[in-house]
């Protein structure tokens, strides 16, 4: 693959014309978009390659088979309800996949087959809006429900979300295209502007999102419009505007007003959603207020609410929250979706204060949700991410629809099946989350081999270009060599992650010695007259290490589990003597490590306790039981579990107690 | 309260005539009726005091407040399906309603108010019955659902089995009445024999419940086609006659026959129904297979699927059963319902095997399940039985239906509110779970001050009557003086519970010297030529227990619980400096027992850990922190938890570590 980019980048850093996810028109840092960043190799790059090549088939391919696209030819042809299938918010999957494909085309720079699947799709899209605006399948026939009677559950401006969403992708990809998508999406936004404005309906979607592709939207035409309705979603949502249901009104975020709450609670996807569509309204209209709430809710939970994994979700009833450090493994909800919804909400965040930290969750959640999702071969997918598999479970069959909370396996597809084209559309645009400039330089926030070809703005600005070179995860050790850069000083700024606590900056001058310095996690500037040929190595350990939880974690209590630079580590019992039962049995000695072979591959001594069965679970012998066995156990990256059949497996080792 | 009954008892042992809920023809032990068992003082007694004076008014109130009886009123006057209330099932809670004032009428010897009642209800439940024995509010009419259209979520079959259960109640309490409760469950078991005979409908209700309610119907009345239904019902289950759901066709048990099933598993509430309905088919019908399958499953399930306070039910979502060891404590459901089927299922195995295991869960389950759910005041409810509160909630409106699970403190009544009339019922019968005869003797299971006024069948058979004594829980001396005797051999025998390890058995003959033994768990026979004034008195500690968890249960690793006799302890806000706040951060040193007062209170030295707020819960920092604070604490049956208003709980309190 080649290093260097064969377009030339755009000469602006002006918001409208930057092929990224998010970009804002104001914040420490400006994104780069999928034409300025090529990732060129390595875990991410053969991620990138499957989901283009298998999962965007077989996402079509399933919303096809299952009459989800269909329903729009149905509504076109005036035959709905009948026919119709699928849930509520069928539509959205559809959406998803147009910005899935969208950025696709970005990031190859165009490919024709691929732009005529998305233009066919666009018509059958486009054929079903009504002539004032309104685009939905599932309401506002004659024997449907009318239009926005159901906010709770109907998703009617959750599915436009999507769509808003999807529109704003293509135009950024593809400025001025004749496709059509744009306009769909303005004209529905017109719509619901007119009838959620503050003349009209005082109430919101049940599920979060509108508020997010709309400011989105907003941004990429210039409309002010859009963006003040989805600040009026914003604020109208936490004064009970929705009906309350067995769970509370929390579920939808619509207990407490966002400016008060301190924590995500309720559906993780719907209140990471909400959070990132409130960091975007909140950035555009200078709002410290609630940039300060939203950042005080990302923190409590991300210190009291998330899994190990950077996983959200604790509960299945409600695919929600669970109370502070409720987090127990082996009921983790731990939606793909809310993984995704997390990065959005991150992302945001990052781009407005540039704080590592929000850059460090990325990863993790980068690497144990969002990897973990998509089977190797990219054509099956977990809905949930649990972190203890008690029981092997059954193979999920290739040919049908699984619930989806089934975690033994990953699955093709779901009732529910918001999943597969949401990992679709981040791993196609997951360039963008690579790095960032500003009026100083550039700041690398992911590692991966890449081209970097931007132009840096401010007084000193001008073309950048770069490439990254890196093993990553498989070493700490990064590389950025220098190929155009501005005269004059420019700050190259590399994440050091959190964990790695040995890390050291080395600069290679072209023509001069080499000096390196020590530096702390955080972002590791260096500040210099670069000249093509520079390098700049960022070097640390990814040795594995042994985590320990917060005593208020009650769920692994007397546990630990193994770490390897942004990867979280797994026992699964396929790699066990015993099988599918001892993952109920092993224990770690208090004190021992793993140990890395010559190829990066993890192992630990293990053992497993014997335990006779017992007629009752609850007594005073069974702290004196001792261990049977003691052998050595390949251990793995969690993102790589359940791809050898029916497996038990676990993240968080009990410790051997004397 | 008088210690003598005031009725004669019953002259005969055969099952048709015993007012008890459970009355098999066959098996080891012959349960004795409300007139032969009388619990006059204690724990229990003040229990059945409450549950008459304000529960059962209570529950009628809420059962007219919220239109359920009225339901009932618009069958019979034809204008159903309009303004029906309530959910699918709200039929049923009024005949458990009836179920419950039948056993109460048994109880208390009759009582005219109640009486009155009573047939009252039975009239409008008459009125809404069809000419062929159809009865359900919610099914068959224009405008509704045609009958057992919806098998799996209707429950029309399942509120019949509570309609026979109340007829059964009503005919073992008050033999050949007149109110016409009896004709009303025949007329409707005749209409489902035909409907779902041999040549009927190869299906199965969704929930089960009517097989119990067939089996027990077919013994009061002689009829053996109801048993046999029950029986067609029993094997039906479990290859795939319902349809399939997301959380897999085990949540109403329709995944494997019922004789191949290694344990419950699904809707715990459900599982459990059905086990006691084909127990009760299996001991009629002499099946020593399904019997064997049915204790197999009782075992695995208590083994590793009951929770410390023998509730069951891991799962919010569905209900049901987790994995094995899958026990968390925070997501405790142990729905009140689930303890009393589980009770149910126990009995009928306790009366086929005489196997003490059983009467020492039913124990269990009475104390820490069915005691917990009422208030003090029996007019609020809990519906699940966490084990562990997090956060203090809110207080339940005293006039409002709420959510069900709410677990943070009792609710009034609820939109699914199964567990208020089934503690009713289960209370108002109480009796007949103490004591029970077989050809040799009487049997006490449960202890309570009570008098026993039976006939003993068999070779050296006759009267037999005598009164317990006991402060039991508080302490663990039963004295039990014999008030008459058939004259030559009788044994007595009575429960030694499982902890209990010093117990000893003395007998005080009324002319001659006191003897003692001491004896094991079990049963502790006590054979001889009672007198008149001979007392048998067993001795057992109940000092408090500290009790571990067997390591499978991941969920409370490294934490102990406290036990005193029966009754299950907790820890509980409201009695810790630091307040709710303090239950995270609570640990025991080991070794540290509770201490008892005079007045049988307990406190325990407890410190809480100094945590500071961390931005991140793993790592590894959390080791070392230490202890900030110890003190004394005052910790309580958890059956008494919440009574002082919305705080937070825990029952396993963590080990503090060096």
């Amino acid at each position: 693959m080649s290093t260097t980019t064969s377009t030339t980048p755009t000469t602006s850093t002006t918001s409208v014309t930057v092929a990224a996810p998010v970009v804002p028109t104001t914040g420490a840092l400006t994104p780069l978009g999928l034409d300025e960043v090529r990732i060129t190799d390595g875990f991410w790059a053969d991620r990138q390659r499957v989901n283009g090549t298998a999962t965007l088939p077989h996402v079509e391919h399933w919303l096809e088979r299952e009459g989800w696209l269909r329903n729009f030819d149905l509504a076109a042809a005036g035959t709905l309800p009948e026919g119709r299938r699928g849930r509520e918010f069928a539509d959205s999957e559809v959406y998803k996949y147009l910005e899935a494909v969208a950025w696709e085309l970005g990031r190859l720079g165009g490919d024709e087959a691929l732009e005529s699947r998305f233009r066919a799709i666009v018509d059958r899209v486009a054929a079903a809006q009504e002539a004032d605006g309104y685009l939905n399948t599932r309401f506002g026939r004659p024997g449907q429900g009318e239009r926005w009677s159901d906010l709770e559950w109907g998703h009617e401006l959750y599915c436009l979300g999507h769509l808003f969403q999807a529109a704003v992708a293509r135009e950024r990809t593809s400025p001025g295209s004749d496709d059509g998508l744009l306009g769909i999406a303005t004209r529905a936004a017109d719509l619901i502007c007119e009838v959620f404005g503050t003349d009209g309906i005082q109430s919101v979607c049940g599920h979060a999102e509108v508020e997010v592709g709309l400011a989105e939207l907003s941004r990429v035409t210039g409309e002010p419009r859009y963006l003040e309705l989805a600040s009026l979603f914003v604020e109208r949502r936490g004064t009970g505007v929705l009906q309350d249901i067995e769970w509370g009104r929390a579920y939808f975020q619509d207990d407490v007003p966002i400016r008060e709450a301190e924590a995500l609670r309720g559906h993780a996807v719907r209140a990471n959603y909400l959070a990132a569509g409130a960091t975007d309204i909140a950035v555009e209209q200078s709002d410290a207020g609630l940039l300060d709430a939203l950042r005080g809710q990302w923190d409590r939970t991300i210190a009291r609410r998330t899994y190990l994994t950077g996983g959200q979700g604790s509960h299945h009833q409600d695919e929600a929250f669970g109370e502070d450090f409720e987090l127990p493994s082996d009921r983790a909800y731990s939606e793909t979706c809310a993984g995704i919804a997390s990065i959005m909400f991150s992302w945001r965040l990052l781009l407005e204060d540039r704080d590592v930290r929000y850059a460090d969750h990325i990863e993790r959640v980068l690497y144990n949700v969002v990897a973990t999702s998509p089977s190797a071969a990219g054509t099956a997918f977990f809905y949930a991410n649990t972190l203890h598999q008690r029981t092997p479970g059954e193979s999920s069959p290739d040919d049908e629809v699984s619930p989806r909370a089934s975690s033994s396996e990953r699955a093709p597809w779901f009732d529910v099946s918001c999943c597969p084209p949401n990992v679709a559309r981040t791993l196609a645009s997951l360039a963008a989350f690579v790095a960032t400039s500003d009026d100083r330089g550039v700041q690398i926030h992911q590692f991966a081999s890449a081209t970097i070809d931007t132009v840096i703005g401010g007084e000193h600005g001008g073309r950048f270009r770069a490439e990254l070179v890196t093993d990553y995860p498989r070493s700490g050790v990064v590389t950025m060599r220098i190929v155009e850069a501005p005269s004059g000083p420019v700050t190259v700024s590399l994440r050091v992650p959190s964990w790695a606590d040995d890390a050291v900056v080395t600069v290679r001058p072209v023509d001069g010695e080499p000096t390196d310095r020590a530096v702390t996690p955080g972002y590791a500037d260096v500040e210099r007259s670069f000249v093509p040929g520079d390098v700049v190595e960022l070097a640390f350990s990814v040795r594995p290490r042994v985590t320990l939880p917060d005593p208020r974690v009650d769920a692994i209590r007397g546990s630990v589990a193994i770490e390897r630079g942004p990867e979280v580590y797994c026992v699964e019992s396929v790699d066990l003597p015993g099988g599918d039962e001892a993952i109920a049995r092993i224990e770690v000695g208090e004190g021992v490590v793993p140990v890395e072979d010559a190829d990066g591959r993890l192992s630990i001594e293990l053992r497993t306790r014997s335990l006779a069965d017992t007629a009752w679970p609850y007594g005073d012998a069974f702290a004196g039981s001792g261990p049977d066995e003691t052998f050595t156990a390949s251990i793995a990256p969690y993102h790589s579990w359940a791809e050898r059949g029916p497996s038990t497996m676990r993240v968080w080792i009990p410790i051997a107690r004397a």
